[in-house]
């Protein structure tokens, strides 16, 4: 029977705590956490690099995908509480490997359908994208300059999408070249009455479509720098959605 | 010049937390919280109800928009970090009072397009979905058994929508005997993939969608109650939409 661990200085423990915070140590190490049953079945089950996981007695008999090949730490209630990053914990948290971050021009393939998120810097936002976008079959999700997406609640948001999202970190730069040697059609998303509205375009040929910052939206030289403009219309009164509503009504009409 | 008030027993300080933190308190004095430079300035330019409002003296300049007939009580700095419920507070707060709510006969006319919100729990969501409403120019948003619209962060979610979008709060057997009334197709939007889909159908002449509870989705009684029932097709590997993602996409539909 493995002993249960009790102290906070426990190595491991440590190392989940430092991971949580911040995201130095996340850069550094090349990990980060998980919480709660589902997230951690979905990480099992879609074969994400788990590197241990730590449980509580009383969370056990739920836990029945535990995998014999990643180290089970079995933790005391006290230190479950110690570790929850969320109110009324299952007791079941992981330390988890960043998968490399692919390359772009594997990413891209051409009459693929692509969402681009500049700057994006609300963690619930990002995962709530990462989420929409596996659920609609989007071809994969850029992101340039964008807040962590290893941070907890970004993590928690994706609901488990995270590990079957096809997710690119790089540079705008990189980007453009890319989708231009592909030839894929560059959508800047914008709220301009002018630009095209986004019920009136075919995508059919495969598109990526830019989404910029929660407070300040793509900047105008990136929008420019797109083939096309492309925008939502909305009622009189409003002048912006939610960065991941928007970003989920164009993954919406970019996949249907 | 007014004086500052620095007390934090004076009533009307002591008013503002009870109603921020405390849904009991809001429903006994009908009335509820705001805080930050855009959120009050939209109630101002809406003709909200406001009961008073606070100001720190840092704040006054960027505040051109107070109405002479509203109280303008002039707060510390330390007053202002002890009201806010933000980080980064601006030092703008305001108290301000409960419309009536509407009977659901006023609300619902033939040919209009509503979501009706079942048991919703997460004021983030309902904020969201009130802010996405307003944007898309839905009819109205009809909510039974949700949590409380007028909680601190649904108000901050709305972006100052919850001004100008028609809000009514009821019971499922009023909102089902007035849709029936006035010849409104309900819709139950539910995880089937037998049901009808989305990018299917026509709203031409009206509709009234029902989206349920975050975890659970609409109980199967409710769902069996709707005209129709409809969905949105996913990928294979998700089995659920953020709420606020699947409602957004729906108003956009439903409005486009």
């Amino acid at each position: 029977m493995q002993q249960t661990v009790t102290s906070k200085d426990n190595p491991s423990i440590k190392l989940f705590q430092k991971l949580s915070s911040n995201k130095k140590y996340r850069s550094e190490y090349r990990m980060f956490t998980l919480e709660g049953l589902r997230l951690i079945k979905d990480a099992v089950n879609e074969n994400a690099p788990l590197h241990c996981i730590f449980i509580t007695e009383g969370c056990m008999e739920k836990a029945d995908f535990l995998p014999k090949d990643v180290q089970t730490i079995i933790i005391s209630d006290e230190l479950g509480k110690r570790l929850a990053m969320t109110e009324g914990t299952q007791g079941i948290f992981a330390i988890c490997r960043m998968p490399e971050n692919p390359n772009i021009s594997s990413v891209i393939k051409s009459s693929g359908k692509y969402i681009v998120l500049h700057n994006l810097q609300d963690p619930g936002n990002m995962g709530t994208i990462i989420r929409t976008a596996d659920a609609m079959g989007v071809d994969g999700v850029i992101a340039i300059n964008c807040c962590d997406i290893y941070n907890p609640k970004t993590i928690r948001s994706t609901m488990g999408s995270l590990f079957r999202t096809k997710l690119c970190i790089c540079g705008e730069e990189e980007a453009f070249t890319e989708l231009t040697s592909k030839g894929i059609t560059s959508y800047a998303s914008v709220i301009d009455s002018d630009a095209q509205s986004l019920a009136d375009i075919s995508f059919e040929e495969g598109a990526a479509v830019f989404i910029g910052n929660e407070g300040n939206g793509l900047p105008s030289e990136t929008a420019d720098r797109c083939s096309k403009k492309l925008t939502i219309k909305m009622n009189g009164n409003v002048n912006s959605l939610n960065a991941a509503t928007a970003a989920s009504i164009i993954m919406w009409e970019l996949t249907k």
